[in-house]
């Protein structure tokens, strides 16, 4: 349950479902976008590991883009909304472990609110 | 907040996520798709309405396949993890109206954990 949900909305269909931005932008943009920063690829891994490791009721989507361009690659993991920036597979497996698996945060991948890059990339 | 979120979890970055469906399937697949019913230009219209609207800290994106492609077009919202299925403009503006702006829900659209139709599509 979320402060919005209502009486009688239907359990979640999904424990976790997990948004890859794999967004492309013209070459050049000034915001960059998701898919020249590798998102694909990061997505794929997510999707084919997360079947490998069973993980059940989990869904890994791809998604346009999520419009946090600039720390991208992005991923967003509802119903708790949390955001992360990865940019390589190492993180995407430890989003994985420690999030999907542990129910903890990697939090030093996690995005605030005021759109900062995440602490180690400041 | 919901019951995955941790104490220290940033507030919510969107307030109302919308994940639209537009995955296409090959011709003739026995699961159909979303796109071949229509999703892209409901999603194309719940955008655009959305800021026309001017409806604040909500994001209308499109998506990959949700996997429940029997229903759809189908959407979900976040973080209340609300499913609908959706085929005309006029069901899209009904879940603007009334879910996005009025925080209610518009019954009969709405998907149930069983993978049902919503009730009058039976």
């Amino acid at each position: 349950m979320t402060n919005r949900n209502l009486p009688g909305d239907p359990a979640p269909y999904y424990q976790a479902h997990v948004f890859c931005c794999v967004n492309e932008r013209p070459a050049g943009h000034p915001r960059g976008c998701c898919k020249s920063k590798g998102a694909e690829a990061l997505r794929n891994y997510m999707k084919a590991r997360a079947k490998e490791l069973g993980l059940k009721d989990v869904r890994i989507n791809q998604s346009g883009c999520l419009d946090r361009c600039e720390l991208g690659p992005t991923m967003v993991i509802y119903p708790e909304g949390v955001w992360y920036s990865y940019r390589s597979i190492e993180e995407a497996e430890e989003i994985l472990q420690t999030h999907l698996i542990g129910g903890q945060r990697v939090e030093r991948l996690m995005l605030q609110q005021g759109d900062k890059l995440p602490q180690d990339r400041k």
